[in-house]
Parts: structure tokens; C-alpha cells; sequence
């Protein structure tokens, strides 16, 4: 759920009409919903409570400081995977000490900035980054926290492109290897070795595949435990859904009642690090309609973003909600299922007017007739949206506004043309 | 063909060594080579000199400013697809009178910055938006000219993202619709409607489809021409393939031998829109092994670009050539093919830091042994390249730069920390 409803036929932020929004900011535009973060976030503290975990908002997912800065001041540690992401917590003001560092590809200048900075942990992809954090450390005299990534080769029935704890990735180790890297490194000259990581991708929608790597996991802890190696952080790592759709809401405590009872009695500090749940149902996209065409049997609607702005349908095959902004109230949507139950809907592609058939928001829509310059939604559009934005076709880059209550406020402006050829020359 | 060749065991572009680049500017970078850019735009200048046509490179396959001058320099037009695209044309010291403006969702403000500047000619898409130039162009006393796109309804055989001229598309109109269109607004209060754009798509590696269309948009000026209305000029667009592999290489005479003779003697200007022909082979992405390690059955060398600044692979399924800078005399590829003939290569993947599995640049690979601090090109990346970069994961954008000879300058500066959150706030 989110604060993205309509009320007399338009649609509103919170309290703010988005057409207004438009009206002053201009399209396209990110719009999101500081009280559907802030609940989301509470949300899972307040479902994973018996556990006291460490919650990481997974700065990937959206790295708006402006939204880094309003889950840093409710309390949120952060799932960071670069030393762009690390500069941004500390940017939103936020606590380097509050970080979890991943990724399989940390290079050497990104190592020490979070040595130096004093991070929480760092999360471990293999030996060869595990020895070079070691003598990195040594040569910087710290002694950093590490955990390992486990990889417990698990199918969380995701696209393969976000599947990432199978045996066949770049990710993490096996769980036979990880015993041995424990053995290897316990005694390692600087970096300490304390903690093991999962994550096995995103959207995961049901609770099964979390509870079949942790007791991978635990397994591994116990027969470590039972060698005189203690493990003293458990990473759990993110992964749940966000709402794209009526009828795939998302409760986060169906994953809290199969994964607490875990952990509940276990001498670990737990972390996790959601990062769409949190995000995703927290923004919108807004587009204006530029033209309707159509082409043989099709009709488009074209509109002023597309792929350059949120790459998931074509890339992931991913499917958003789309509606108008002020469809009126006979065309209010009941839901937001696949199938609108509303007489006098068409048929349509939503498009952009980027300059490949790729370029779509959604395909065979069923929407209101819309004309030029009428406003489209695309829902649930927090995470995996701007941050995988480009400047394609040399278009500039959306602006971005954080709604709280009746207020609104630009948290990054439209990129110009200047700023497209910045650097150039 | 291009000017990256090995010679005794390193990588030359032109007559620099790309190691030499990399150690000055850093890595991951675009290197871009002008005597590429330069032989292929005066290839395809040759190959079609019968016809005298009017060549107006595709500047979304690469818009960088440097290589606008390059190519501006050597008398080229431009094709673009938006207003960012034309200020960049402007900003690199081209003639906007040298213009041809395609897409099917120009904005009001943009159609009115290419008419103000004075383009050649708009390429329209849709019967709206022609409407939309002729009121605009009024408003402003000005008469541009425009070409109807035409949709041949014509498969090209390439990837359906990239597949823009079969009947169900977003493009263009089709042949029936475009005579209609032609009576329609022959007599257009302000826009000129004076001749017709074909473009099905990229890459094409053979004659066949473009023969086909031409002959369809040829019938359709017969058949205007009979009743009355003249058609001045023929944009025949691009799509023309790159040298990705050996066995890939293609001859820009192959098309010109079937294409010229359909339209030589035909009182038309021609126009064409190469884009990945001229750019393709004249940029190669130079990217650093961090890792390498082995997950399950496969190994993975983890570098520190990916599809962050080079997305093809992911989206498209594209194949590019990769292999280290300085491989040695032994290890020196024979040619660019998926199969090398050396002994000792290793299968891998070769992957990028971001947090996702759909994060390569090239799958089982057989490449020379590499080991941290290795560089790796990644072939004929010229084209959908850097154009398509993100800052996803909050990875800079990286540097580019152009050699001459046996010199080289930055074109584009690697991006900071600070350029991520600029705008924020």
C-alpha cells in the first residue's frame, strides 16, 4: 500500500494533488511519498521487533539523499554497494558506522574510503576481496568487521537477472566453501571475520525461499560454532516485494512469521537490508501525453519518459500500473490489477519517445482515452527507477519532489542542457 | 575495421598504446579513435557518391560533442532525435541547417527550438504531430520543411527492442495512410511537407530489407507524383551494421551496389542516417579486472565497468568482442570471432561490480588467463555505449577520450562523487 490515491476522480501524493505538483515542477517527474517510506520502514522494524535486527535501507534501490536523509533520522542503517553510496549516506548526513558495504567488484580506493570512514562491515564476495580488504587494512593500521556471502544456491523464482543466490553467480561463496574460508581467514593479520551474508534477489514474494537459506546458514553457524569459530552477525540480506499490483500485496509479517522463530533464540545480531520494499510503492513517475497515434492494429499513446527513465519493463519485463493523474471519477480505477473493471477503457501501448520499439512503459493497457497533455502515472516506480536512469537520446534526466502531508519540495532539479555535455570538450 | 590492433602483443589505438591511456586517464574508459570515425563516414560518402546524398549522422549512437566536431569538420549532416541532441549539434560547432529531426514524441518546446534554429527537416511520425509542427511553425511566421515517415512494414531480422519499421510499431505511418496523409496536407497552413523518411531498424547486416522498402516508399512517390504531389526528398535512413565479429564484417559497398541503382536516376535528394556504422567500430570500452573468481562450475572475471556503461549485452543480448590490452605476442587474438583458435584460453564470464546477475559484458568467454589489475577491451563500443550509461548503483559515469595519430586528449571527464549528487538536495 502507499499514499498514491485518488480522491474525486485525481490523483493525490499524500495531500498534495499531483497535477498540481506537475503544474509547478514540470514532466516528467519522480514523485514520492515521505509517509509511505516512513511507514514501510516502521513497518518492518516494527514486524522483525522480536529479533532487535539491524534494518539497512538498501541505498540502490533509491539513493535520493533527501530520501537517505529521512531513513537516517528514523533510525536506518544502510545496504551500501560502492564508494558513490557510501559519499551519499554521508552527504544525507547519515552514520558511516551504520553501513554494510557489498558488491562483488570493490576496488582499492573504494576499500579504504570505507576503512577510513569507519563502516559497520563489510559484506565479503570472495577470498581474493577478502585478502585484499586484509591488506588494505593492515597497510591503513584498522581492523575492519567483515561477513561472508554465502551463497545458499537457492531459486527464489525471480527474473534470472535479479536472481542472485544460485550456485552459477557472481555472488557469494558455497556453503562448503565457506567453512573453509572461516578456517582460512579466522586468524587473518587486520580484517576480522565475524559475520555471514545472504541475499538471493528481488522481488522474492513469499516467505519459502528466506527460510530455506537461513537454515543453510544456521547449519553453517552451528558446525562453525562447533569447530571454535564463532560467528557473531547474521546478514539476511533484502529481497521483499513491493505491491505492484492489487493482488500481489505484500504483508511483511507473513515473512516475519516464518523467518523470527529462526532466529529468535540465537545469539546473532540480525541485519537486513530492504531496499524495494521500502522504495518502491513510495514513488510515482508522472508523464505527460505528447501525442496518441495509431500503427496497424495498435494504438500508442506517447508520452515524455520512457526507458531512459525506467528501464525495468523492458529490461526486466516488468509490469507497473499506469493510470491518468485526473481520469475523473467514473474512471477511477477500483484497483491496481491487470484487469481494470471499468467500462469504456481502450486498448493501448504506453510509449516514450525514445527512438526504439524497446522504449515502453506498458504494453497492451487497458486505459482511459487520454489526449495530449493529459498526466499518466506509473506506480510503484520508488525503486529501481531513477537510479537506473540515463541521458538516452540526450534527454535530461527527470526532476524528483518528496511530498510530506500538504507540502511538497524539489529534492533534485531537471537536469538541463548544459548539464548534459558537462565535461565534454 | 577499425584502428585497435594489436602490435607485439599490446593494444594500439591508432598509434597510442591503450595501456598508456588507462594509466594516464584511469580506468573504466571510452577510447574513441578519429581515423576510424573519419574512414567510415568517407566510406559510406564513397560508396553513395552516385547518388549524392545528404549524410546526417545518427547522433544518438554516440553524441559526444568531440566526435560531433570530427564529424562536422568532414561536412557531415545530422540526424537527431531531440532538442538535447540539437543543442549539442549547436554546442559542437555544427549547422543546424544540416539537421534532420526524427522521434515520435517531440515536445511543443523542443519543436519550436529546432524550427527557431532553423533545421533542415522534421521527420514526422504521426498525423498529431504534424498538426502540432504546422500550428507551432505559424505561431512563429516560419515554414519548415517535413519528411513523412513511411512504415514499410518490413521485418529487418534484428532485435525486436531495435526493430522500428513492421506495421505494429510506434513509428512512422503506413503506405496507405501515408498517401492519405500527403493529400491531407499538402496545403498545410506553415509546414512544408516535401519528402519521406524509411527507417526499419539497426543493425541490418544485409541489402535485402532496405531494397524492399525503397521500392515501397519509390511506388508511393510514383503514385503521389501522378496525382499531382511532388516528393523532393528521400531520407533512406541508417541501420547499417557494424563490425562486430570477423565473420560479421561488413561492406557499406554491398549496400550501395543494391540500393544505388533503385535510385539514381530519380530527381530526388537523397538523405541517409548512418549512426553504428560510423561510431560502432571507433570506440572501445577499456575496463580493469578487480577479481576474479569461480561460483559453481564457472568462473568470473569481475571488472570495474558493466552494464552501468555498457547495457547492450542485458538488454539486447548483444555479443562484443573482449580481450586483455596486453595479452603478449602468444596470447594476440588471430581475429574477432566467438571462436578464437589459441590454446590456453580459460571460459568465463566476464562481469561488472553492480548488484545484479543480468551485470555482464560477455559470457562464457574464452579469453587469455587475466589476473587482478588486468585491462580488458571490450570491442566496437562505439555505438549505444556511453549514450546509454547510468549512474546505477551510484557509479560515476566514466571518462572518454579520442586519439589522432599518436596523440590523445580527454573528450568527457570521468565523473566525481559530487557530479551524482548534483541537483540534490
Amino acid at each position: 500500500m502507499d499514499y498514491f490515491e485518488y480522491r474525486n476522480g485525481e490523483l493525490y501524493a499524500e495531500n498534495v494533488p499531483v497535477a498540481d505538483i506537475a503544474a509547478k515542477v514540470g514532466t516528467p517527474l519522480y514523485v514520492y511519498s515521505r509517509r509511505t517510506l516512513q511507514e514501510h520502514y516502521e513497518k518492518i522494524a516494527r514486524a522483525f521487533a522480536p529479533l532487535d535486527p539491524m534494518i539497512c535501507y538498501s541505498v540502490k534501490s533509491n539513493s535520493n539523499t533527501a530520501l537517505l536523509k529521512v531513513l537516517a533520522d528514523l533510525g536506518a542503517g544502510f545496504d551500501i554497494v560502492s564508494g558513490g553510496e557510501l559519499f551519499r549516506v554521508i552527504r544525507a548526513g547519515g552514520d558511516a558506522g551504520t553501513c554494510f558495504y557489498a558488491g562483488v567488484g570493490k576496488t582499492d580506493a573504494e576499500i579504504r574510503f570505507a576503512i577510513e570512514r569507519g563502516i559497520y562491515m563489510f559484506n565479503v564476495e570472495s577470498e581474493a576481496e577478502f585478502e585484499t580488504i586484509d591488506r588494505l587494512a593492515a597497510e591503513m593500521g584498522r581492523s575492519p568487521r567483515c561477513a561472508l556471502r554465502i551463497n545458499p544456491d537457492i531459486d527464489p523464482n525471480t527474473h534470472h537477472y535479479t536472481s542472485t543466490g544460485k550456485k552459477e553467480s557472481k555472488f557469494g561463496v558455497d556453503v562448503v566453501r565457506g567453512e573453509e574460508f572461516f578456517r582460512r581467514y579466522r586468524n587473518a593479520r587486520a580484517a576480522k571475520l565475524v559475520g555471514i551474508h545472504l541475499h538471493i534477489g528481488s522481488p522474492i514474494p513469499t516467505a519459502q525461499p528466506y527460510v530455506e537459506a537461513i537454515g543453510k546458514a544456521l547449519s553453517l553457524i552451528d558446525r562453525l560454532k562447533a569447530g571454535g569459530i564463532p560467528v557473531e552477525v547474521l546478514n539476511i540480506g533484502g529481497g521483499y516485494a513491493a505491491w505492484y499490483e492489487s493482488a500481489q500485496s505484500v504483508m511483511i509479517e507473513d515473512y516475519a512469521e516464518a523467518i523470527v522463530p529462526l532466529l529468535k533464540d540465537r545469539p546473532l545480531k540480525i541485519v537486513m537490508e530492504p531496499g524495494r520494499f521500502i522504495s518502491g510503492n513510495s514513488g510515482i513517475l508522472v508523464a505527460e501525453v505528447q501525442y496518441t497515434k495509431t500503427g496497424g492494429d495498435r494504438k500508442f499513446v506517447i508520452v515524455n519518459s520512457g526507458m531512459h527513465h525506467l528501464i525495468r519493463p523492458p529490461l526486466y519485463g516488468s509490469w507497473h500500473f499506469v493510470w491518468p493523474v485526473t481520469p475523473g471519477e467514473e474512471m477511477t480505477p477500483p484497483d491496481r490489477s491487470r484487469q481494470v473493471s471499468l467500462a469504456g477503457l481502450v486498448t493501448c501501448d504506453v510509449v516514450g519517445p525514445i527512438c526504439e520499439s524497446g522504449d515502453f512503459l506498458g504494453q497492451d493497457r487497458q486505459l482511459p482515452p487520454v489526449s495530449r497533455g493529459d498526466l499518466l502515472a506509473v506506480f510503484t516506480a520508488g525503486a529501481y527507477g531513477m537510479v537506473m536512469a540515463s541521458n538516452y537520446n540526450s534527454q535530461p534526466r527527470p526532476a524528483e519532489v518528496l511530498v510530506e502531508h500538504d507540502q511538497f519540495r524539489v529534492i533534485r532539479q531537471r537536469e538541463t542542457y548544459e548539464d548534459l555535455v558537462r565535461g565534454e570538450g
